[in-house]
C-alpha cells in the first residue's frame, strides 16, 4: 500500500539530490523542482521526473518534501504564484527537511490547513553520504497521526525518526541543537589555542582534554581533523553562520537576550571575512591561529 | 621509604583541609597553616599539627603543598616575608594545588630553584569528597624525577595523576580544560532556555538533546541537576568567574582575543550580579529564565 | 502651483499623524490610512481624508509618504494585494520617512520604477512634536529631481533636508547614524556606573566628563536626564533594539563583522528583558544600576 | 617660596621627559630615574639631574612625580627595596601622574601616610606635546591642601587642574573617561565601515554624520585623519588595550558586569593581532576594513 505514494521533491542540492534519488532507488516515484537546471539534470539521471515549477511537482504528488536553503525560499516555494500550494489538493502532505525556522513553516502550515493539507517539519542531522545510504537523523514536528503515513518515505532516507512535539517543534529542536553544536565548537577552538600559544603541544594537549570535563560530542568529532589539517566541510562555517543568524532571529521575535550566541555568529563572520568560510566548522580555529601565530592544525601526532 | 616523607600544608580550607587530614590519616607526618584560625582548628582535629606561619611549615616540611585562592596569596605565602621560601633547603619540594596561573608559579620556582629547591604545579579536578576519598585528578607541570619523589604524597591524594609537560603546563591545561567546561555550560543554557521559551517541554527537550550533536560532558552531567531545580555548588559560578579572569589574563599577556571567554565572563558577572553568584555554574540558567520567564528548572519529568 | 500636490499619508502613528495634520495645516489635501481604526479617526479629526486601504490612497494622491514600523509592513503596503503600487500611476512618487532598510525600499523601488513610478527614500530624525512644528531633518536617498519635485512637501515638514546619494543612501545614512547614536548612549551608561560604583558622586562625574574627550552629543544631552531620573523615552529602547537589528541585519547580508553593535544589541535586550523596555534609550542605566545596586538617576545636583 | 620646592621625576619616557625637561626649564631643580640609561640620558641632556634609584629620588626632593608603564611598577617604584618610600621623609608629597587604578594607588598612599608622607593621584589627558608647552590636563585625586601646596608644580606642567575628590578619584575619572573615549571610536569605526560597505563614499558619510546625533568628540577629532589615511598614534592602540584592561579590573573587583567594555576590548586585541597595534585608537578602521575589503582611510575628499 504504502509504495503507492508518489514523491515531489523541490530542492535538488548536496542534500535534497541524493534523498531523492535514493525515494526512486526505493521503488518511489519521485518528481521534482530545482531553480537550477544544472541540479535538476543530475537529478533526473538519477531517475527523478522534472517539473517546471513547485505547483507542477504538487500536482503529481502524495507528498512532497523539500529541501531548501532559507525561510525566504521556502516561502516562496509554497505560497509564492506558482508554489506548491497553488496546486493543493486535500490530503497532500508537505514535509520540509530544511533547517529554517519554526515561524516560517507555521506560516506555510496555516495557509495548507485551510485547503486541506497537513505539514510536517522534519530537519536531518547528517550529510549527503547519510542521505545516500538511507541513514539521516529526523527530528520532526507535527501531528503523529501524519507522520505515522508518511513514515515509509521518511524511513527510507532515515534510521532514526524523533518526533519531538507539535509543528515547528522539529525546527525549534534543530536550531537548539546547532547553536549547542556552534557554539561548543568556538569555545573549544579558542581554548585550544590558547593552550598552545602558552605553549602546549597541540596533540598532547587534545589527548588530556579529550578525556576531560570540557570535552564535547564535536570536540572529540572533529578536533582529530583540526590536528590532521583536514578542514573539509561536513557541516560548514556557511552553515554554522545562518543557523546561528536562525536562532538569533528567533530569540528577538521572543524577546529573548543571547549574548553567547551572538559573540559566536560575530566570530563566525569574522572567520568568514577572513577568508576562511568555506571550511568546517571547526575551522573557526584558523582565525586564532591567525591571531595569535601558532598552529594547531598539522599538528597531529606523527604527522 | 618513602612514608618517611614529611608534609608542610599551606591552606587548609574547602581543598586543602580535607586533603590535609587523608595526608595525616594514611599515615604522613603533616604541618600546616592557614590565616583563619577555625580553618586551623578543624585540621588539628584531623591531627594536623599547627605552625604559625607558611615559613613555620616549611621548616619542619619535605614536601610543601599549597592550596591557596588566587595568584596573588600563592605570591604572598612563597615568596612573603614570613614566606616558605624564607625557610627554604635544598631537596624541599613545593607542589601548588591550586588553580591560579602559570606565570606566577614560573615566578615562585625560579625563586625556588636558585635556593635549590624543586617545583611542582598540580592543579585538582574534583570537590572535598574526592579529596577525602583519594579520588582527585591531579594535572602536573613540571619535571618528571620529581613528580616521581611526590607520587607516594600524590598517589594518596588522587586516582589520577596526568603529567602534561614542563613546570606550569599543569596550570594551562587546567585553565583551558575550565574555559571549555564554563563555556560549554553557557552555551547549554542559552540554547536550553532558547528552546524552552519557544515552547518546547524542559524534560523532553534535554532528553533529545543529551543524545544530539550539541551535547557536552556538562551537558550531560549538569542539567539533570537543573531540571530537578537543584543548583548545590558543585564547582560554582564563583570559581567560574575566577577561572574565567585568570584565563582571560594569561590570554591578555599572550596578546590573544578571547571574544568568546570574554563574554561568557561577562555572563557570569550579571548572573552573579543578578543574585545566582552561591549556585553552581549551571546556576547561570536562573539568568536566563529571569530574563525569560520561563522555567527550566524544577521541570524534571515527574517533579 | 506645487501647492497642488495632492499628498497620500500610509501610516498615522506617533509620527506619521503629526506629519499629515501639518500637511492639513498647511493647505494640502491629504487622504491617509492605518491599519488602526482609532489612529485613522484622530487624524480624521485634524482633516486627514480616509482611504480604506494603501491601494485607495494611492488612487487619489501624486505623492505617497509611509511612516511605517518595519521592512516587511513596507513590503505590504506597497506591494501587497491592496497596496500603493496596485493603483500605481505614471508620475506618481513615493517617499518613505520610515527607518527600514535600503534593500526593501529598493524593492519597491524596482517594482514602482517599472510603472513610471519615482521613489525616494527620507528618514527623519525628530520626533512627534518637530513633526508638528515642521521641524524634522529629512536625510534622503534617491534622484535629486525627484527630491526637487517634493521639496514643497518635505520643506513644510523639516528644517533640514539632506540629500546624501542615490537610492537607499537615506536609510544607510540613519541606520549608520543610529548605530552611533545607541552604542554611544550604551558606552556611556557603564562608564557613568562604573565611576559611582567606585564611588564617584554621579552629578561630580557627569559635570567633569561633559567637558572631557569621552563625551557625545548624546551623552551632553541625555544624561542630565538621567541624573534628574527622568527617563521618557524622546527615542526609546523599543526602537533602539529595532534599529541595531536592521543595522545587524544589513551588516549580515554584507557579510560584515559587527562585535560592537551586536553586543550593544544584547545589552539593550537585557534591559528590555529586565523591564526597563518602555524607558528612553538612556534607560540602559537602569540595568547597569540594577547590576551593581548603585544610583545614578535621581542624583542630579540639588535633586 | 614655593619655587624653592625641588622635584623627583622617576619615569623619563614619553610624557615623564618632556615634563621633567619642562620642569627644569621653568627653574625646578629636578632629579630623575629610569631604568633605561637612554631615556635617563635624554633627560639629563635637558637639566635633569640622574639618581641611580627611585629611592636617590626621593632622598634629594620635595615632591616626587612619577609617569609609570602599569600598576605593578608603580608598586615596584614606591613600595620595593629600593623604591621611594624606603627614603620617605615626613612632609614629602608623591604625585602619581599615570593612568593606573585606584586601588594600587591607594596601597601606596597608605603606606606613604604612615610616614607622614602625603599622596595625590594626577592621571593627564594630553600628549607629549601638551607635556612640553605645560598644556596637559590634570584629574586629581586626594586632600585639596596638598594639591594647593603642589599647585606651582602642577600649575607649570597644565592649563587645567580638575580637582575631583579624595585620593583614588584622579584615577577613576580617567578610566570612566577613556572607556568611553575608546568606546566611542570602536562605535564609529563599525558605523563608518557599515556606510561604506554598503555603498556610501567615506568623505559624504563623514561630513552628515559629523552634524547628526551619532557624533561624539573623538569622532570629530580623529575621523578627519583617518579619512586622510593618518594612523600616528596620538593616543595608541596599545594605550587602548591597556585602559580598557585597566577598566575591566576595576569593575571585576567591583563585581560589575561591562559587557561593551569587554568586547570593545577584544577588537582592540583582534587589530593588535592582525597588525594594527601601532596605529592610533582610530586605527581600529583598519581591522573593518580587512574584513570588509572597503577603504575609508585615504578618502578625503581631494585626496
Amino acid at each position: 500500500m504504502t509504495t503507492t505514494l508518489t514523491i515531489g521533491f523541490v530542492g535538488l542540492g548536496t542534500m535534497g539530490g541524493p534523498m531523492a534519488r535514493r525515494l526512486v532507488a526505493s521503488g518511489f516515484r519521485v518528481t521534482g523542482y530545482d531553480v537550477s537546471a544544472e541540479r535538476a539534470a543530475k537529478a533526473r539521471d538519477g531517475g527523478v521526473a522534472l517539473a517546471t515549477s513547485p505547483a507542477g511537482v504538487a500536482s503529481v504528488a502524495d507528498v512532497v518534501l523539500s529541501s531548501l536553503p532559507d525561510p525566504a525560499t521556502v516561502r516562496r516555494v509554497y505560497l509564492g504564484a506558482d508554489g506548491v500550494l497553488s496546486n493543493a489538493r486535500r490530503g497532500m502532505i508537505l514535509v520540509d527537511v530544511s533547517t529554517t525556522d519554526p515561524e516560517t513553516w507555521r506560516e506555510v502550515a496555516a495557509a495548507a490547513q485551510a485547503e486541506g493539507v497537513d505539514c510536517l517539519d522534519a530537519p536531518v542531522s547528517g550529510g549527503p553520504a547519510e542521505a545516500g545510504l538511507g541513514k539521516l537523523v529526523f527530528i520532526v514536528g507535527g501531528d503523529g497521526a501524519v507522520l505515522e503515513r508518511c513514515r515509509p518515505v521518511l524511513g527510507t532516507l532515515g534510521s532514526d525518526i524523533h518526533h519531538v512535539g507539535p509543528l515547528g517543534s522539529g525546527q525549534i529542536v534543530k536550531l537548539v541543537n546547532n547553536v549547542m553544536s556552534i557554539g561548543n565548537v568556538a569555545v573549544a577552538a579558542e581554548a585550544m589555542v590558547l593552550g598552545v600559544k602558552a605553549g602546549m603541544d597541540p596533540q598532547r594537549l587534545f589527548d588530556i582534554l579529550s578525556t576531560s570535563g570540557g570535552r564535547s560530542f564535536h570536540f572529540l568529532k572533529r578536533f582529530p581533523n583540526v590536528l590532521a589539517g583536514d578542514f573539509a566541510p561536513y557541516f560548514g562555517i556557511g552553515l554554522s553562520r545562518k543557523d546561528l543568524s536562525l536562532a538569533l532571529a528567533m530569540a528577538a521575535k521572543l524577546e529573548m537576550p543571547m549574548p553567547v550566541a551572538a559573540v559566536v555568529r560575530q566570530v563566525y563572520e569574522a572567520a568568514h571575512a577572513q577568508g576562511f568560510g568555506q571550511l568546517d566548522m571547526a575551522g573557526i580555529t584558523r582565525l586564532y591561529e591567525q591571531w595569535t601565530g601558532v598552529a594547531v592544525r598539522g599538528k597531529a601526532a606523527g604527522s
